[in-house]
């Protein structure tokens, strides 16, 4: 083996170390949110805490540093050899990313900021519960103050609010965004306003479904959709998430109620598109960057493809409704396919972002997305917040919350110190979009297969153009080389146009 | 604070640490054996051996060598200031000890151990399989050696095999042994002789019983036990076992088994005295000794005494079996009150250790006993394993197996470089025969109040008794303070004779 080579394979190792204690955190938070008996929580903590600074100790140590700093030069970025492929150029690229991100925030900065979040994070709990947005002003004012500050610290080209956006969402920048956000704002909120009506009476979405046959349809969906469980598991938890430790341990969940199926298998069909994703990253890259998703951003439209571009058609429930309806006659009763898939595409102007139907839904975002750049620039008086969200979703939706908590307290996100984080959502819509198009040319018979039951080769597709990809490009690049164009917003314009 | 004790809060300080990774180390084990997809296996084992040199560095590192000796000199074992309680100074003689163990071992050494036992498990693993003792010779030749030079390293006073045994019964002798193993070999024999029958016809212990309905009984005898279920959770494996990750969340498992309800119930019980114990540890002095159990015999008397003491005692199920019936009653159609108790108390010499009852089980143990001293000291040619196995199970119990899968193979413990273990298992008995002595006479009126359905004095009492104390007492000493006499097999010898 060459020495470049030689050298590249030590940093792998120490890279996979990392992963090896990055994933007993994951491990420690799956738990908790799942099985963990609910007294164990200040031990677990501390253990959270305490493999946090393992790894950053570790990932900041001049060791590490060293075993970089002899492949690349981390002041210019310059590659030292030219001896590497392009796929290892570009996980050098990341492993740089990654160390500059890691180190250009003082200790002191990140225990302070992690401070005031913990703070936030259970002042905004009670000012939710409560309804008072003043309990919870000072800790968004000093979170806010905080990631000016960190936004400094990282440095940015043209606008601050891009130090943070780059964190979610690599190369990603708020020029961009207004461009894609100023096309699609217009056209969301009249096509919201065609759409609009009041929801027909669907007794049968609350009706109670059995825990253990909800979770024998659940892992039929799964296995069509071709998540493997031997390497993956899905659990309950009060709010679904997923979690990779690695391409051969993925860890999901849905919610637990009787009376909310639906609700579920819209997560299970959403948490396992991430899920996938983490299935199909090369496991043999493990320990560098090639082996991590490509960003937040594409994780989402790996999860909005599955809930929304298939979850929602009707090809796949041209397939699966007689299996719903054979599971559940009772509760199924009268239901028609066409009364169930209009029940499930209902569009209608609502105040909560997390239960919005894909119409509305990027709206939401915008809204957030306008409030954390005025943020950052400080060009609002926090203490005015409430008004400005409320003229905001007046604006967009039509609509105006009746309470705070119904309003700008809604998410956790700025509490949590989430900045920069909600445009990703978003993106993930568009960016599922514009890969459904060219699937769609792809396939043209598609809707005819997956409404005979065959859904293998939508996998296929996607870990081709996405999962196996990693990092080796950023996101703009790789929905460029999925679709052969630049990201646009149209075609999820035209989605949405002729679907509805 | 003086500065004794703020070098005795700091010492706990880095007991704590390593208290948290070292729990972290049980949750990935938990996990592997409970919920873990199986192709996370790779991935797992380096997660822990990655957490296990973690914890070895920190254990030998000079920092916590210099924090230990700022406190007790290591050579000596003398405590270097009187300002100490008791238990603090019982504390730190533990603290030292354990650091010698970890210590005297050469890392060379640890990591061919390491190696022998793993290819070691593996070939044992076959060799049962395929009955095919030769196939584990070599194995079992080069872990013997290496224990061999495992006692020499870890230094012993009167026999080699007990510098073994220390690791998991601290204080205890191969000469105490020899003495209660002779006592008790004779009259277990003839016990066994006297008593054994065939089993009668006991159709309704193999009958069918939905997992979920084993599960809500398990959690109702639990619950009678005083497991708190905010700090411990029951979950399914294919070997029961318990693991407490510290005193405020316990894990534990079960047989999940349709057709073998009753061998679920007595693990529930079994492991639910372990979760207990480490329930009742003190959690404020956690990263210390003094928040870990005594020893394995401790641990084991306090699963035999819920397992067998009070599990297979009458009082309980005038108790518990009406509510059996009513939750089974196809199953226990014509079963009496009777007929389940004498089915549950069966005694017939076995093959098999693990299925062995509460009279032959420790003649099992003493067979392993003798065995492994001979390891040690070199006195038997291990090509003759299989034939002096044999005629020391026709010598204690009058069977010989037809196969050394179900003979000298049966247990993982050799192959897994458990030599010196086994005698904690006979220990544990012991110990539980005579606190239930005390029990007995404490309590006078203790079956009425079992058979009324109060057992929340019983682990009242075992938690003054064994619980709370951690390990500031050996297991000799806690079992004196406990029952006002030293340990005796007479205890254990009359219950039986009483019993049966």
């Amino acid at each position: 083996m060459s020495r470049v080579l030689e050298d590249y394979e030590k940093l792998k190792g120490r890279g996979k170390d990392l992963r090896l204690l990055s994933s007993v955190s994951m491990l420690l938070e799956w738990d908790q949110e799942t099985f963990m008996p609910k007294d164990g929580i200040d031990f677990r903590s501390s253990q959270v805490e305490l493999i946090t600074s393992l790894l950053h100790k570790e990932k900041t140590s001049p060791e590490y540093k060293n075993a970089l700093e002899k492949l690349i030069d981390l002041e210019s970025g310059e590659i030292k050899s030219d001896a590497l492929d392009g796929r290892k150029k570009a996980s050098l690229r990341e492993f740089r990313s990654d160390f500059l991100k890691e180190t250009k925030l003082p200790s002191a900065f990140v225990k302070k900021l992690a401070k005031a979040t913990s703070q936030g994070v259970n002042a905004w709990q009670h000012a939710k519960k409560d309804n008072n947005f003043e309990a919870f002003l000072p800790h968004l004012k000093e979170i806010v103050a905080l990631h000016k500050e960190k936004a400094d610290h990282l440095g940015y080209d043209a606008h601050p609010y891009d130090a943070l956006l780059d964190l979610y969402e690599p190369g990603m920048t708020s020029k961009k965004l207004d461009s894609l956000f100023g096309e699609l704002k217009p056209f969301l909120n009249s096509l919201a306003k065609k759409l609009s009506q009041k929801r027909e009476k669907t007794a049968f979405l609350s009706a109670n479904y059995p825990l253990d046959e909800q979770q024998k349809f659940n892992h039929f969906l799964l296995e069509k959709m071709g998540v493997d469980l031997n390497r993956a598991r899905l659990d309950f938890s009060a709010h679904p998430f997923c979690t990779g430790f690695n391409p051969h341990d993925v860890r999901f969940t849905t919610f637990t109620s009787t009376t909310s199926f639906f609700n579920s298998i819209f997560a299970v069909l959403h948490e396992g598109g991430h899920a996938l994703y983490e299935l199909g990253l090369p496991y043999e890259d493990l320990g560098t960057p090639l082996a991590d998703a490509c960003s937040l951003g594409v994780h989402e439209s790996q999860s909005r493809w599955w809930e929304c571009f298939i979850g929602q058609g009707r090809p796949l429930w041209e397939f699966a409704f007689p299996h719903l309806e054979k599971a559940f006659p009772k509760q199924l009763e009268g239901v028609t396919l066409d009364h169930f898939i209009n029940a499930i595409n209902h569009v209608e102007p609502s105040l909560i972002r997390v239960y919005a139907d894909e119409v509305t839904y990027i709206l939401h975002i915008i809204i957030r997305y306008e409030i954390e750049k005025e943020f950052i620039t400080g060009s609002i008086d926090l203490a005015d917040l409430p008004r400005i969200w409320n003229e905001k979703m007046e604006e967009s939706l039509g609509i105006v919350p009746n309470t705070d908590a119904d309003g700008c307290l809604q998410d956790i996100h700025w509490a949590f110190g989430l900045i920069g984080y909600f445009p990703t959502y978003a993106l993930g819509n568009l960016y599922s979009g514009q890969i459904f198009k060219t699937f769609t040319q792809t396939f043209p018979d598609y809707a005819t297969s997956i409404a005979g039951g065959d859904l293998a080769f939508i996998q296929k597709f996607l870990h081709e153009k996405i999962h196996r990809h990693g990092r080796e490009f950023h996101s703009l690049e790789l929905i460029e080389n999925a679709t052969g164009s630049p990201l646009s917003p149209k075609p999820y314009m035209d989605y949405l146009k002729s679907k509805y």
